[in-house]
């Protein structure tokens, strides 16, 4: 009788299951904290045994946060409800939370992980720490790591770790292929989307510690009552997170919302105004983080406006941050519409001259390349450049010319790239990654941002392998010396599967994946060949467009003579902005990396590369072969599909279907157009495209009708 | 030991129940078709005796859906998984599909559900029958009905039952409040959505039959190839659901698009055009619908361009589609801007005319009321004047004037108000319903639009208790007879409880909702009061704007002298465009029923009403009493909190809060303003707003910084 009533309940609880399991494949909305029961049981009866536990004494919001990651995780991991208890229990393993403000070798987020008498102690001066900590030791178990006799210690290499969102009150993202705005403006204050909650986890999990909402083509609107009472929403969710809110203005908002007749910085109403300004906002936000500032860009109102400069405007509303701490994020990325300049050198020249006066809680944000975001860039000339003003990393996670969301492009390689990169400002070593930690120059203020990649789509990111570029700068913000490959590894085993084989061929996929880009759409060093104003597709041939440098000729500068931007001393002398050491890399043709080549060389086509091939040659190797490889990526995509989520690896297989027409689109346009320009004939031995230059150009006209 | 394995089964089993529990709160996703375990033990064994199989020897796509969804809803609802045979299993009982061209009693669509001999028999002339047939079924058990011994058929009284989608190629819906745009036109045609097929199921849940994909505001770039090609791919999608696509054109595509230099209707290069569009179109998609066009309306172009006549510019698009038999669905939302005329009455001066000018497959497509989706209009003069010629329905499920997504609205009344609004154009009876059915006049098409109200944000609708009006579009197209309140109770026991007293309670309010809207924004007939552009919040005012028509004074002409809109023969005589019948009804002010009042009668202030209120006192009563039901809805509301899944519990009451404080504002923004033109005080018994009218005057402001 009893066996039978267990057999009902038993049919009853596999009905349950299996409609459970049918209602939802994976969606993606869970990122890497997927936390599904290790499949290992083994593995998983190993970690049960020693987490028992959770042992957590303080009442912040902080290490509530933590608590409660720590119980929802090893519910999923290990299938078992941890308990929470004050102290740690005797005669168990645990985890136990410790706080201690004077704990040495961190510092104020970082954290230790001891194994202690059998008991895992998650240490931090603040709440903050033991947060990261709890995630990172979740991590290790994510992945497989041995926890047992664990002794570590990590503090954040940049004190500043953003996502900016470049997110509008309308609901529209400047350049985003996600869906929507997370933010409901309309909705907030009142209702709290649940969504605010798990963006907030994921950003921990990684370390990021602030969020600019808006956009740097900023609405004065966010700085009225009514919206500054709906950011105060968010903050307060975001808050035990020991994430900071932060807000983009628009420098003409005295104009705008202000009833003045002007925004000139050095106008004593307009310094009242963002002083009031700035004490409402801390009035209903006391740890809000700061302004991001885009001014006399692209349109944009600044200083400039009333012959000020740049300092003049940073100055004033960093005058009226002070007194509450916050800071300053003014952005170099500001250029002249010349057609005879060399827009590379725009944001050195407009910034370097004022090192030294920006006041001390500015830092100046820089984009990576000279450029903007292009598939490849050398590094920007400010980095190193700066030795009395802070400077901030600005990468883009969002793949505004990155193939959007059809487009696999891992990112940490490109990241990493510039990171590595060897300033040589105080000679060899100089890199990167250590200008912006303040070690080449004892900088006040560092950081390193990304423009998220984040919208409504239920998996956040349109493309699933995407996720992986925001897990990606958060990790690096951390620590910029982790390897693209320690980050690969960890997302996939986070967030697909954990089966090594298929770990390992999903790892190669994502560390070639924007080498592959860049052979179908920029190779050598070519840039800025995209669609106009949409910025998608090829468009190489543009020549017309509301300002010279947003068309594709004034950067390459292909005619029968030759392709490439002479930017050697013969030429704009860009290279002239770099440091000795760095400069020398590039500046001999016959030396300089053939993936920066087009980038300093006008060279004949005829000229002979390293490589063997001449330009011409190279130009056409590297477009076709960049196509293929997206055909290959696709089959080894096909052979890992029983490792991965039916739903997720059918997604990633119809993106990677529109991603081959694609790169077919941009191989036929470059290497048509390259063709024309060049008088050449497309090389034996490539299949001749199948359509004409004309019918190509059709396809991107299709993206310009409104 | 057989126990104990048993035990360590179940372990795993109520773990991973508890997980996915865990993991899924009500997400609204779902919609009505939820199809959790029926809870009454007794009930769901009844129906599980009653469904053993599902027999379908037929190998139609429709046929597949139909018995797909029939699976999954009964594995749901009753927890097992129904048999699939191609013939009824002797000696038990089941589902049975029959197909029978020769079918009497129903038409093409149309299903007849018979229970013989203990089989549930669905009866269609074709698979669409069929399919509706099994949701019919379903929804029976959804709601916890009876069928044995069902006998019932059932038909769509319209033809056509569509939605319309305002929604752009960048993903954005105009006047759209639930996320962006369902089609991921950058996707597609390579990666569908699994969210198109759910789409595609709803629909077909209640009897939509049609789609139009983009917005009447119509890009020209849906008529590319390429686009045609993304199209395409959603109507392969839809097709086995019985939904047909159609497509809003651009009348200027020939010069847009097609490289001609006019789009006139009558020009010869102009019409070759049209019909290898529409060929290039049927090629692609056989079955496609047809066009939607908003032509020489709100700066749209179209035929009056070349001095041509909508007959004109509709009959050219016919004359291409005929040979497809696809359908022109003619706008005839078009009013002039003109300070002294009423747009009360241009559309009807449109068209009148051209009745029986247009070509048999031209059908015209009416708003509801003659403005424009207003809380509460009359109906629109058109309907039945056009004698010859076929008039559609167009409805507004999206919120545009009805609070957005955080106003509850059940706009079923609102549409059945319309609907049951005897025209009288053939006597008395002749309902709009009948005019659209096509039993007043024969019309040879017969249709009714919802503009749709769906998005990309997880629960469709933003408002979780929009669904109900998408749900109720569906509804009444089918069959115009049902009432609003069986609407609601079908809708809330299928989607929130089956809970008699907490169905009852949630019906109550849905009943009210609308009520309650009109009374806290627009009482008495008062019109178009909205914030200028945006269409959010209150803006009484408005007395300035791009045309007169769009500022709110036009409408309500409110002075010291008194208010409202003169709209009988002493005044715009717009009431002489409704026959005699529908004239009497409201041409005296002394009989006109209140609601209506203000749509055409401009009276004193002190004027005494019906109510024993004057015109001021009923203004400002109906405000404040409008502003406090939504509290006392929000009472109600908490008290069906235990029936009610948690999250949407939750949802819903935190867009109660934000619905009340805009229904305060309006109620400020309003009584202030009018007192201020009346020179009247607030009566007394009525709280003060705590606020000036320029206070007030300023929130909508912050709506209008860009």
């Amino acid at each position: 009788m009893i066996l039978m009533r267990f057999m009902k309940l038993l049919f009853v609880l596999l009905f349950l299951v299996f409609q459970a399991a049918a209602a939802r494949a994976e969606d993606g909305y869970r990122l890497w904290l997927r936390y599904d029961l290790i499949s290992n049981a083994a593995q998983r009866a190993s970690y049960a045994g020693k987490l028992n536990f959770i042992a957590n004494e303080y009442e912040y919001p902080g290490t509530a946060a933590a608590e409660e990651e720590v119980v929802r995780a090893l519910k999923g991991l290990l299938g078992k409800e941890v308990k929470r208890v004050k102290k740690a229990e005797q005669g168990k393993k645990g985890i136990v939370f410790r706080l201690n403000a004077q704990e040495e070798g961190i510092s104020e987020e970082g954290f230790k992980l001891n194994d202690q008498g059998g008991n895992i102690l998650i240490t931090g001066k603040t709440a903050a720490g033991v947060l990261y900590g709890s995630f990172e030791l979740l991590r290790k178990i994510q992945t497989g790591q041995k926890i047992e006799g664990i002794t570590m210690a990590s503090s954040p290499k940049i004190a500043l770790r953003l996502l900016n969102h470049w997110d509008n009150h309308n609901g529209t993202i400047e350049r985003g292929y996600a869906g929507q705005s997370l933010w409901k403006w309309y909705e907030l204050p009142e209702r709290i989307d649940t969504r605010y909650i798990d963006y907030a986890r994921a950003n921990a999990s990684i370390g990021i510690n602030g969020t600019v909402v808006n956009n740097v083509n900023a609405s004065a609107r966010f700085l009225t009552g009514e919206y500054i009472g709906k950011v105060k929403a968010l903050a307060d969710v975001f808050r035990p997170y020991g994430i900071k809110v932060y807000m983009s203005v628009n420098f003409a908002s005295p104009r705008l919302i202000g009833g003045l007749k002007t925004a000139d910085p050095l106008d004593e109403q307009v310094r009242t105004f963002w002083k009031n300004k700035v004490k409402e906002i801390y009035t209903e936000i006391p740890d809000f983080g700061g302004f991001l500032v885009k001014a006399n860009s692209e349109g944009e109102p600044g200083p400039m406006d009333y012959n000020r400069t740049h300092a003049d405007g940073a100055n004033m509303l960093a005058e009226a941050l002070k007194p509450y701490k916050g800071i300053v994020m003014w952005r170099s990325f500001v250029y002249a519409a010349d057609p005879k300049g060399d827009r590379f050198k725009a944001a050195y020249n407009e910034f370097k001259p004022f090192d030294g006066q920006f006041a001390e809680n500015v830092i100046i944000q820089v984009k990576n390349g000279p450029i903007d975001f292009m598939p490849r860039e050398p590094i920007s000339p400010l980095f190193g450049a700066l030795e009395k003003t802070p400077v901030s990393m600005e990468f883009q996670l969002t793949q505004e010319y990155l193939g959007w969301a059809t487009h696999w492009v891992f990112e940490a390689p490109l990241f990493k790239e510039c990171l590595d990169t060897d300033t040589h400002v105080k000679g060899k070593g100089s890199t990167v990654s250590k200008v912006l930690d303040g070690s080449v120059y004892p900088y006040r203020l560092t950081s390193m941002v990304g423009v998220a990649n984040t919208g409504s789509d239920r998996n956040w990111t349109g493309h699933p392998m995407a996720q992986a570029n925001w897990y990606a700068l958060g990790r690096l913000a951390w620590d910029h010396g982790i390897t693209s490959s320690e980050i690969a590894d960890e997302w996939v085993r986070m967030s697909l599967t954990s089966n090594t084989p298929a770990v390992e061929s999903v790892k190669k996929l994502m560390l070639q994946s924007r080498e592959v880009y860049v052979k179908y759409t920029s190779p050598m060093g070519l840039h800025h060949l995209m669609g106009e104003g949409h910025h998608f597709g090829p468009e190489p041939w543009l020549v017309k467009a509301p300002r010279p440098d947003w068309t594709a000729l004034y950067y390459h500068r292909a005619d029968s003579s030759g392709i490439g931007f002479d930017r050697t001393k013969g030429g704009s002398d860009a290279l002239g902005q770099y440091a000795e050491g760095l400069r020398k890399v590039y500046e001999d043709p016959e030396k300089c990396p053939l993936p920066f080549l087009m980038w300093f060389h006008h060279l004949s086509w005829d000229h002979r590369l390293s490589s063997g091939r001449t330009v011409w040659e190279e130009i056409v190797n590297s477009y076709y072969t960049g196509a293929e490889e997206v055909l290959k990526m696709e089959e080894a995509w096909q052979k890992v599909k029983t490792d991965i989520d039916p739903e997720v690896h059918a997604n990633v297989a119809a993106r990677f279907r529109t991603q081959y027409k694609e790169a077919v689109w941009w191989r036929d346009a470059c290497v048509l157009y390259f063709a024309q320009q060049s008088r050449k004939e497309i090389p034996s031995g490539y299949p001749l495209p199948t359509r004409t230059l004309e019918e190509v150009k059709k396809l991107v006209e299709v993206y310009h009708v409104r």
